[in-house]
């Protein structure tokens, strides 16, 4: 059957429970009751300490078949899930669902455990590297599930994706579990493992920095912790960033920067008490500057900013342009810490954050989001999850969820990234429906989405501010006169990926790559 | 059928879904799952913020016969209780189950609303005033459940208290229900609230300053809150502390305050990094400063205390003498503002702090509780709920929680109050076992717990510091020697009140009296 947005979703999908396809923003209503993890009585005196993450798995009751999860607060710097992984292959144990927040490159060793049967399905928000190259074309039977964050919080509170046993990474812990993202190896907000901390039935902290009880700020709190392990290290902290959120000097880069800032300061959003979101990409970051100095000029300050937290936007709450920093995975170490030392600066859960099955999420309060695309088309489709060759290679974030919740929601992309271009007639998977996106902003111009229900408003300030506004379709023929049509991308009939959208529809599915 | 403490539980108690006898302190093993709250969707532009109570009545869908909850953070200062229930009862809504976390002698007006049917059953950790006394006289045809902080927690974390609305004043709230309990009305922390919070089906919030979104700290996120009702006054500041909580010039008070500080600093607890909780009574209150005296002469510095917050622990924490507070009620307006000046002053809810049916709350933790006593007998069984007339005077609060979690459990008690003895044959009504308490201090001497497992070891250190020890029953007949032997109550068969232990089972049950 076609969902709403036109894509095919198979009524069975091996791996999904109830298959409900994508029916439009917010048209999914959620029924029943969120789920409640198994109670649980520790008396006094009782210790949660264990010696290896071996008698964690033994003492959690870690069978064939659960599903286990973690976090991605390290993104590439993560050790705990190969860690964890390879002393749950060495005790023999199959067929484990692994629910991540995220995953990365340094997750490659997985691929060995889903061919050795360790690992049967996978959760995720993304994939990229071997790992990702090896599903999207046919490693694993069951397709991989990507979610939004919003989504997975959702997700897991419905009680649709149980944790059985959940592996939490944490900076520090005391020995009765209450943990924080601040140590050796730092990390700030654990904001996504706050929420597989509540709902888990068993829930493992491994830190590397065990300190006095009790441990403060309590993130992770000992009353949703079972066991406590000490290990060697839990992840390197140079890593949170990855490679996306360094300055850019890139010119290109720079360009999308400036348009996209003057297009938000001269937005009926940009007043006093206005908030907004950007992401961690090169252009983002740079934009946050051009929009500091407009702030500066205009004498504007913003009531809060949120999401993944990045440095330009610390030194924007430090220096008065932004009220208050709602942060549910710090992007760098200068956010890392700024949680801890700037009473303004808020760790918040992935519920809290972006769940649309919940009473409001902040997202909902958010003026502007500024949100980048690998593709978009000529719908404004967004896909942020496969490469222009149909491989898995990016994660589904908090992209339809600020996207949808967002009062003004704007995409920068280039026109083009080497010899592909990112306007194109469709995209190959769609993580956020195009009716949510308001503005394309790219190093060649604007383009407004005629099926927005503001364009007519966006087109009169957009067009008094003077800036020149293409046709999408334009922009697209730009990019094709410069690539060339971009060759159909051969796929057979196996599903490798089920893209969830934020209320538990399916928006999309990935296909396998044909050689 | 008669309890493992030998009162006799009837098989079928009016309003009780499952009787069950008291087996143990920690033979209650919990089953099952923990309770989830419906499913909601709140959208983007979706407003929160209704004009009246009678409106927010309305919109929560309050039918008769549901339950509907409340906080006594303002203790007798609150105002909420009877604006809503006058707004119920006006509404003609009959058979209401109210489940509060304490109720007052500002409460009185319920007495009416259960004579006109509007109030069908009352749970609660206390009662007092012209409630407690109508209760205690039949004034009910379902018994009171009287419950711990922790044990409420833990109830309605089981789902055995479903809260269909909980009505919760908040000092400030933004239009999105982010609250805390600070503003115009200050209460500190809302730790018992942020639990109907976040089981509650609807949560309202009623508050009297309603400031610019986002408002932090967020004690009760928007993701708990339904609806947002400004009303002109929620409660009255100065009342949070109760009469209890002023400092004592009672000279047998400064005496027992003076023989407990001296017994806690004889203890193998005390040394660096000791934890304890004490009451907010006079005598407790004086205790703190005698024990803080010799903090100062030993260098020893508490890692945390807990529980009730007071100004002289406020202070200790300021000059140093202990670590960390956590706070689930802010017992004086020092404390409650301390919350938000101090940030080793933690807020924490009722499940943190003393639910036995979690992963281990911080009660756990304790060193050293010291607690009050309306009646305690030889078996050094406890009763802080009736007076010695039978008639309901008191509240349960943390006592059975901390005396069951603590490692050494004190009970700070006058011999004789007025012409009534402390120490008695048999208390009217049981809500903490004697076996949980190790040492009875009085103004008249100090008797240790022949039954507790650490008598002999205590035994040993008290003798050591030179402190000469009674026999409780020598206590006793010096008490009934002053006043002669209490006079028998006479109770009717009619149950008026049901005291749950901390776990769920029956402890005892409160007979109706006889005129």
């Amino acid at each position: 059957m076609k969902n709403a947005i036109g894509k095919e979703i198979p009524a069975a999908i091996a791996g999904i429970d109830k298959v409900l396809p994508y029916k439009g923003l917010f048209d999914a209503m959620p029924e029943g009751r969120i789920a409640g993890k198994t109670k649980k009585m520790v008396k006094p005196g009782d210790s949660k300490l264990l010696n290896s993450i071996e008698e964690a798995v033994e003492k959690s009751g870690l069978k064939d078949g659960m599903t286990i999860s973690f976090h991605h607060h390290f993104r590439g710097g993560d050790y705990i899930v190969n860690k964890v992984m390879d002393v749950i292959a060495a005790k023999g144990i199959k067929n484990i669902r692994i629910c991540s927040s995220s995953l990365n490159d340094v997750h490659a060793p997985l691929v060995d455990h889903i061919k050795n049967g360790v690992v049967a399905s996978i959760s995720s928000s993304g994939l990229r590297g071997k790992l990702a190259e090896a599903i999207s074309r046919g490693l694993m039977e069951i397709p991989v599930v990507i979610r939004s964050h919003g989504g997975r919080a959702r997700a897991i509170e419905a009680g649709e994706e149980h944790i059985d046993v959940a592996f939490l990474g944490a900076p520090s812990s005391d020995d009765y579990g209450n943990a924080n993202g601040y140590g050796k190896a730092v990390c700030g907000s654990l904001g996504y493992a706050m929420i597989d901390a509540k709902y888990a039935d068993t829930v493992v902290i491994l830190t590397d920095n065990l300190v006095d009880y009790p441990n403060t700020p309590v993130s992770i709190p000992q009353t949703d912790v079972d066991y406590v392990v000490l290990i060697d290290s839990i992840g390197d902290s140079s890593k949170i960033g990855g490679k996306e959120t360094r300055f850019t000097k890139n010119p290109r880069d720079l360009l999308i920067a400036e348009y996209c800032a003057k297009v938000i300061y001269n937005s009926p959003y940009f007043k006093n008490g206005f908030s907004f979101q950007t992401g961690s990409g090169g252009a983002s970051l740079a934009m946050s500057r051009f929009l500091r100095t407009e702030m500066e000029k205009q004498n504007i300050k913003a009531s809060f900013s949120l999401g993944g937290i990045t440095k330009p936007m610390v030194e924007m709450l430090k220096d008065g342009f932004i009220g208050k920093l709602f942060d549910v995975q710090s992007f760098d170490l200068i956010a890392a810490n700024s949680i801890r030392e700037n009473e303004n600066h808020y760790e918040i859960d992935a519920t809290y954050y972006a769940n649309t099955h919940t009473k409001g999420c902040i997202a909902n309060k958010l003026d502007v989001v500024v949100l980048s695309a690998l593709e978009i088309d000529t719908n404004f489709n967004i896909n942020v999850i496969t490469g222009s060759d149909g491989v898995i290679r990016g994660a589904s974030g908090g992209h339809s969820d600020t996207a949808a919740a967002a009062k003004l929601t704007i995409i920068t992309a280039p026109l083009i990234r080497g010899r592909i271009p990112t306007i194109v007639d469709n995209v190959l998977n769609i993580v956020t429906p195009g009716t949510n996106i308001d503005i394309l902003v790219t190093d060649r111009g604007v383009a407004l989405n005629r099926n927005s229900d503001k364009y007519e408003e966006i087109k009169t300030w957009i067009t008094k501010a003077g800036i020149k506004v293409f046709e999408i379709e334009e922009l697209r023929d730009l990019a094709y006169k410069m690539t060339g049509v971009p060759q159909k991308i051969e796929y057979t009939d196996k599903i490798v990926g089920v893209i969830e959208y934020r209320d538990g529809t399916i928006i999309d599915v990935i296909h396998e790559i044909k050689e």
